[in-house]
């Protein structure tokens, strides 16, 4: 384990602790599907019972989730662990029964290889087939091309930027059969903040904002990127305060040289469209390390420009001023779609701004109430998904069980014996699971 | 509803008791969407409560289903009922929260105009906004695509052909921003005769699949349109009573002339590739007229040219004779995604043949065992759907209930007060549902 975060200290040039964390959250996801799995409740069990006494008599039918196939996973350049070789995308494939084949990122191939390393030991250990985990080691866009267009890959995790997720979601529908390509691309995870909390809770909010928008240099896909109030005394407080914690957060060594560069490049851009600086981080500057950056814009600048409001992956982040609540609402109903949501409200807050609800409700997959949005629970409750382009399907997670699902599909049986039926749907319930009996959730047997 | 039938019958040609029957069940499938809103468990309410008194403290995630959006529908031509204007894509859409825009069918445009303005009635009865369900009337595929590309729609539902569900899933994957496409395209529904099955019921299964093969002149997508069985005196038994019973059925109008064209020419199709004719029925000919066909051929050659499986929608069946246990395993091994695979078979024939049914698992939405594939139970547990290119997305179900989960996502609510929650994820559940609560299933308030 510590050769492992050392490995991935060394590539990524995140922080230790950070990295131990991951790790071990990269255990506890995998003992969470472990644990689904055994609980085996998980595949859906429905059953409609037969009824020969109806005019056009009724079949028996008992419908089940099974493993789509073989899974393509690409893994993401800032989370080494819990995101790569043995992540969420391949361990909730795993779970649901399908092979995977990996593509490594170039970002941390070492300790790619000694992840992989681990998976080929435990397959070995508990004499699974061996093409159970495969990772490919090819690093350039043809070897990931390659994998989605194989005819034997049936689905795809992706973890990563618009760009490349964008261009294989295309590969993948263009192939004669076309397969679901799940990709979680960007999001500016976009933060609302009342006019009430804003006054009451002025400093602690900007700490609390600060902590989130700098963790890992900001290098996280629930990263709070956009905030939004309305022009007040305590917004420019808020600003003030905002810039003073930045200053203490110095530069630094960002995951990889081309994320560095686009950093610089989005926030170049950002400033194009007229957004201005009103804040930065300090420290040492130089290839790699990319500063804190805090840019200041109006509404009418994003509502005229929605560019604005696209992600630039890094320690940045731009303050959107509106004039009033009708235009913060606009702003609300222009975002694309959102990994994440955040409101910061009051209770008389709420009386006033409850068609926010109603509007950011259809922006995002996660919508947070006086919170910040890093720090992913992995939950069966968590949706970590959205409308596109924050995702490629909105009608999955890729974090939480329910993650499962993205790599199943239902079947049915009409009129089968007991004993040709697959375990989890025969009458007497052997794997004791819960299932849905003629419309009822039970464990019970059926008579 | 006399009304309705009659244009019905005008335009689709189908007898007075089939679309009785199906008027009946566009009616049940209605309420049997309404009662799982008016239940209102299917929002799948998962519930995590949260622990302060974890290291890091877990905060309160609370997930359910909400509607995607405005759908689109195209219906069926062989369902002018139960797959169009206010069938079962129109009606889970609705059931979901989801605003429809349908697109008409060229093949009944009249009982579609009668259907819409029953629908336009209840939209005014109940004082519905009028959006919730609007009709384009235009019928060419000009329409359909713009409907598609349309950036305010969100999903689409649709029936038909593979050719025409193909092109708009084309067209839908390619917007700027893709949507969900669900088509459910074309199905042989392959059946397989195991030897000792064949040898006992060989009169009874004959009967059986020609009633099922023949219903609506074979305008079913669960039409039962190739069978597999071994080389046996008893096949070329089943062969023969197949035949005679087919000339005791004549021939009848299809539902449209180029429905009727492409019939012939698929037939002609299966000809050319090596198919042999070995019964037809009887009757009148001429425009729209259709005969039932019946042709054999050897594994061999469907193992050679995988197109003599394709479908060929109308009253016609290919029978395939394979030469030994494996060839047969073989055909199944090589069948394209179907909604429907069918295996007639005794415990006995299951003792050797227990692999054909991890096979055709692989293959379809809908296992069917000792029974015909035609009749489509409208319930929980029933999966119309399955690999492609029988549908675009194989994790979905056209009927039943979970045809609902086509047009909704999933969103969670991180932290919120219990009084801004929907109703469904309230602390004392005032809808009164079923609801996943820290892993339980469960209708208890939470303390």
């Amino acid at each position: 384990e510590e050769d492992l975060v050392s490995t991935a200290m060394a590539e990524t040039h995140l922080a230790k602790p950070r990295l131990q964390g991951e790790l071990q959250r990269t255990v506890n996801q995998t003992k969470l599907f472990a644990e689904l799995i055994r609980n085996g409740s998980w595949v859906n069990a429905i059953i409609d019972t037969s009824n020969d006494e109806r005019q056009s008599p009724k079949p028996d039918i008992r419908q089940m989730q099974i493993p789509l196939g073989v899974v393509g996973v690409f893994g993401a350049s800032n989370f080494p662990f819990a995101y790569s070789v043995a992540g969420g995308d391949s361990i909730s494939a795993l779970a649901a029964g399908c092979p995977v084949v990996y593509k490594l990122n170039p970002g941390h191939p070492e300790t790619s290889k000694k992840v992989a390393a681990i998976m080929a030991n435990v397959t070995a250990e508990f004499d699974l087939p061996k093409g159970v985990f495969t990772m490919l080691q090819g690093q350039d866009y043809d070897t990931g091309n390659k994998l989605v267009t194989h005819p034997l890959i049936k689905a795809v995790g992706f973890t990563g930027s618009f760009k490349g997720g964008k261009a294989l979601y295309d590969a993948a529908v263009k192939r004669d059969e076309p397969i679901p390509f799940y990709a979680e691309m960007g999001s500016v995870n976009p933060v609302f903040i009342l006019p009430q909390m804003l006054k009451q809770k002025t400093a602690e909010l900007a700490e609390a904002l600060v902590t989130s928008n700098q963790a890992s240099l900001g290098q996280f896909c629930t990263n709070p990127g956009v905030m939004v109030m309305q022009k007040s005394e305590e917004q420019k407080h808020f600003g003030d305060h905002f810039n003073e914690l930045l200053r203490k957060n110095s530069s630094g060594k960002m995951l990889a040289k081309n994320i560095s560069n686009n950093y610089i490049k989005g926030i170049e851009e950002l400033k194009k469209m007229g957004a201005v600086e009103i804040g930065t981080g300090t420290g040492e500057k130089g290839e790699l390390y990319s500063t804190p950056e805090m840019l200041g814009t109006d509404a009418n600048a994003v509502l005229n420009n929605p560019a604005l409001l696209h992600e630039v992956f890094g320690p940045g982040s731009l303050h959107v001023a509106a004039q009033n609540k009708e235009q913060l609402l606009n702003v609300a109903s222009h975002l694309e779609g959102q990994l994440t949501v955040t409101v910061w409200a009051t209770d008389d807050d709420m009386k006033d701004y409850g068609e926010l609800l109603d509007i950011i409700v259809q922006k995002a997959g996660r919508i947070i109430f006086n919170g910040v949005p890093t720090g992913v629970e992995v939950t069966a409750a968590m949706v970590h998904g959205g409308p596109f382009p924050a995702t490629t399907d909105s009608r999955s997670t890729s974090v939480g069980t329910n993650a499962i699902y993205r790599f199943t599909r239902p079947v049915c049986f009409q009129n089968f014996p007991d004993h040709l039926l697959p375990a989890a749907l025969q009458n007497n319930n052997p794997l004791n699971i819960y299932r849905n009996v003629n419309g009822d959730y039970t464990m019970n047997s059926i008579q």
